[in-house]
């Protein structure tokens, strides 16, 4: 078992790929004897978060509830992934002043490119107006100045990016090679 | 490092000993190399549950909201103790479906000695009606009908009581003697 535990904070916009590729880094840290625990946005929605909205108050609660239970884990020696959207800067900066090994990935797919892809419809919905407050376009995405790692999916398989994200984690000593 | 998860579920009135008992079992239980977290009932309802009342429903989401950390925590390895008074016993059964060690701590301390002590003040305020839906005065406490262990504290120190909590893990083998 590796003992250290550290956060990857996955953010961007709905449809960037931010579970997908999140669901391979985890399972690739889980091969290599990490304890890895996955908080999906909706399932902690669900389970610490129901009532909340979407409005800039509620969701910024959100994400300090998702922050607080990251910051639990990691000091316990388990890797805390998220993979909310986030899309406000400032609570995910105040986030990283919780947890002392905090990796923040950027899944920097394209506003155009996630509509076009639409898996859920949810854009679809969005610009018909029947979901307010629908971050990307008609609510704000802010995109970290300096992630620690900045993911384009563009022309790249989710497998690829998930192998990307492992090789930063080798890099910074966080994962060692099997 | 000790690498079995388990919950040490503690319940009971307000006074009654909780915090007290549960803080020092979890320094034993360090000294012991367990990775233990303890959720405090009022950090818990800072962090996840700001905003919700006394109600026997918004209880009841708080005690789910605790009762869902702790899963993730005793899944990962850590021994995950929380110490809130969670005074309905159908919540408590349902979050104990959910954790696979469960180990129900009923301190048994009376009513008439809590209120004796009455070391925050509180018992005095709810009689006089300061404070509304106050377990044991003005809202019920449903004791444990089967708890693993059921700590009385009356005529014992806390230092006793933990150790007799203590003991039963070693008995259960969830934590091997020094």
């Amino acid at each position: 078992m590796t003992d250290t535990g550290f956060c990857l904070w996955f953010t961007g916009l709905s449809g960037a790929g931010k579970s997908t590729i999140a669901n391979l880094v985890v399972d690739e840290l889980r091969r290599r004897g990490h304890r890895v625990e996955l908080l999906d946005g909706d399932e902690v929605r669900e389970h610490l978060s129901k009532g909340l909205g979407f409005s800039k108050e509620d969701r910024d609660t959100n994400i300090r509830r998702i922050g607080f239970v990251a910051s639990l884990l990691a000091r316990n020696g388990v890797v805390a992934v998220t993979a909310a959207i986030s899309p406000y800067r400032a609570v995910r900066e105040e986030v990283r002043g919780w947890i002392e090994r905090f990796v923040e990935i950027h899944v920097a797919t394209p506003l155009e490119e996630c509509e076009a892809r639409d898996v859920k419809g949810l854009y679809a919905k969005a610009r018909a107006g029947e979901i307010p407050e629908f971050t990307g376009v008609s609510d704000p995405y802010e995109p970290p100045a300096h992630p620690e790692i900045r993911v384009e999916t563009s022309g790249r398989t989710p497998a690829e990016s998930a192998a990307e994200v492992v090789a930063w984690l080798e890099r910074a000593g966080l994962s060692p090679p099997r």
